[in-house]
């Protein structure tokens, strides 16, 4: 007998037929002997709906009223969930975030988790119950409801399991499970059995974006053991945990990618300390989230830097630069657009040197130029141009063994329409 | 400065247009300089929708959790109304049921306020705040989330008002007031400036359902002032409260009446000790409600008596009767449908003996036969044809001095469609 977390997103619960699905699905294990707590997104496109509603009264509504608003959605999908259970013979019970014990700062809008007491959960564990949790939502200590910002559900089941000391939380999802790249982009992609937190956190981005960073990082924090699979199928899924195993001969996990990513650079600038911090104190007082940063070495007492930012951004980040040009006098400031990273991810690169070289070499070999580099200890990330993307992924994927030949399943009913 | 509560109901927060109209008109009265707590209800077809999605998953889903999902509705139009309020400049907070400190039984479904705890409310006044609390809800002492059943939105307003002791609870609804008679029947039908709360009870019912019978009974218990006015017009209303000033010569306040009645009577029941108990005991358990009950002499041991009930109960009541027979002998049932009841109701009929007469005179006048009779100290009430009913209803009106030349004001914009 085990105590099991199951965590279900908006489009496993979108429709009747679906909410039917997860219900049978919940019972399966209440039946074959678990304890089950299950945490429920919002149904669809229903925060979307309420967003677009609350427009029309107000473009800009409080963070606290926008929290008060949302939250209804988890707790419509945790009521329905629950009597949707019971029509199958099964006693469930559901809560909403505050009555699941789950509290959080006051920052509305994107709450952190600060506390769970679970006592009422527990006993309706005890008295046999399905407990049904309203996923993405909690109360301050001065009862004022929050929500948790984006990926708040997995948040909400990574943290319920920890507090609960759960023997797993499932995470189910549109696809069946993590692959080694983009199922979409390379037919040969392969589902991993296993992987380890900190692959996790960097292939977080991967593709169908199956589960949130923050979710990973609290269960790397707590040891959780989550599983990744399908709603729609019964397939194994993808172990997330400390240590992965890893397979005879591969080093790297899996190759991820990020589109419209843009670059600047500005040029000449005099090498006094402060200068770094300057610029990118500025940008990030706007807001604007820098990923890799790269400086040459100084010449004549000055210095060129480069750093990749999100397409969208880029505008705002030249006028922040062009502001702040009479406290960091530089030469100039060029910009680039329609480029992409590409990242080998896997643990094993540590004690494996010669890596970075031979993703430099496969991608050189496609005539394709480097524009920036950079490396952690499990990823060495390499910007070029938007065009090569789907090839330099096909040649690394092959590269570093990754090809498999079973067809890769893609998204649940929503996703092949 | 006043303390005034403004309840407003589903339809009149509807729309886009009706919630802001409604957001304007509160902030009036706080620019005016009233400390304000308005009481909502769910928008427009809310809870219908949310029943009917509830019966795609399962037909008889616990009552618990029917709260659950029921509760969103209020939700979304506090934390909108809220969003709305802010919007024009002023400072609103939202509250669901339990934040506002409503604690209620746990009978799921139709609870009763057991006690409220307005600490959140008046720091939040103190603040000055325009507080929005979820009408329909509260919360028992074990946390678990309540409706409290029908009229559930009024039964909140009049509760907070005499909570905190405001100076007058306002229910805003489609109509302009308390009518002396329904305006749909009777174009003279005249607004009533004020009416006692037992006048008020016993003309619940009447039309357009102003108030639920609930509510005026919470209010006279509490001797909290209501007004009943309407949310598309600046007309003053009807003034609920214990003394209600008569005007000259009138005794009948208005003219009440039920449609769909249905008769039984029972004749050749032997007279015996606790026969009424059996039979009207037997009906009760069966959830019958049963309103006028008429009892003949006694003649040669045996009583003939007669009832009036739902059309809807009728074969149900039949067959309890008969299921009852062994019990209580009889010698026949007969029933007849297609009745209504008109009511003249005034709490000046006490010490204006003849009003009674007066009443069956007027009827017999225009040769339609009273079925039965019923009287209270503030009311006469006759069981007559359906076929007459209109005409019985404007003779009445006009007979105790209650028509007017002005045009009543019935609905809405919605009831206008």
């Amino acid at each position: 007998m085990s105590l099991i977390v199951m965590k279900f997103g908006g489009s496993s619960v979108g429709t009747t037929e679906r909410m039917q699905r997860v219900a049978q699905r919940i019972v399966e294990k209440k039946t074959a002997g678990d304890r089950v707590v299950v945490v429920v997104s919002a149904m669809g496109d229903t925060t979307d709906d309420l967003i677009d509603q609350s427009k029309l009264l107000n473009d800009n509504p409080p963070a606290r009223e926008m929290d008060m608003l949302l939250t209804t959605g988890e707790q419509i999908s945790v009521a329905l969930l629950s009597m949707t259970i019971h029509k199958l013979g099964h006693s469930a019970i559901s809560m909403t975030g505050w009555q699941a014990g789950i509290r959080t700062d006051a920052v509305h809008g994107k709450a952190r988790i600060t506390d769970i007491r679970p006592d009422r959960i527990h006993r309706a564990l005890d008295e046999g119950q399905i407990v049904i949790v309203a996923g993405f939502q909690g109360m301050t200590e001065d009862g004022e409801i929050t929500t948790l910002g984006r990926g708040g559900s997995d948040t909400t089941a990574v943290a319920l399991a920890a507090a609960i000391q759960a023997d797993v939380c499932e995470i189910y999802t549109d696809v069946d499970g993590v692959y080694s790249t983009d199922p979409r982009v390379v037919k040969c992609a392969r589902k991993l059995n296993e992987i380890s937190y900190d692959e996790m956190l960097e292939l977080a981005h991967l593709g169908a974006a199956v589960l949130h960073p923050r979710a990973v990082e609290y269960a790397k924090h707590y040891n959780v053991k989550l599983v990744v699979r399908s709603s729609f199928t019964q397939n194994e899924g993808t172990s997330v945990k400390e240590e992965a195993v890893m397979e005879q001969g591969v080093v790297v996990r899996g190759i991820a990618f990020e589109k419209n990513v843009s670059r600047i650079s500005i040029m000449g600038v005099e090498d006094v300390p402060g200068v770094l911090a300057g610029v990118f104190g500025a940008l990030a007082e706007a807001g604007i989230d820098v990923d890799i940063i790269v400086q040459s070495g100084v010449k004549d007492g000055k210095a060129d830097f480069s750093f990749t930012l999100g397409l969208g951004d880029r505008d705002k980040a030249l006028s922040v630069i062009e502001g702040i040009r009479s406290k960091v006098p530089y030469r100039e400031v060029t910009s680039e657009e329609g480029l992409v990273k590409v990242s080998i991810v896997g643990a094993g690169m540590v004690s494996n040197p010669g890596v970075a070289a031979s993703m430099f070499k496969t991608i050189s070999s496609l005539g394709v130029s480097i524009k920036m580099v950079s490396t952690s200890e499990i990823k060495v990330s390499c910007v070029i141009d938007a065009e090569h993307l789907n090839d330099v992924v096909r040649a690394l994927h092959t590269a570093y063994g990754l090809d498999t030949s079973e067809q890769a399943f893609v998204g649940g009913p929503q996703e092949r329409r």
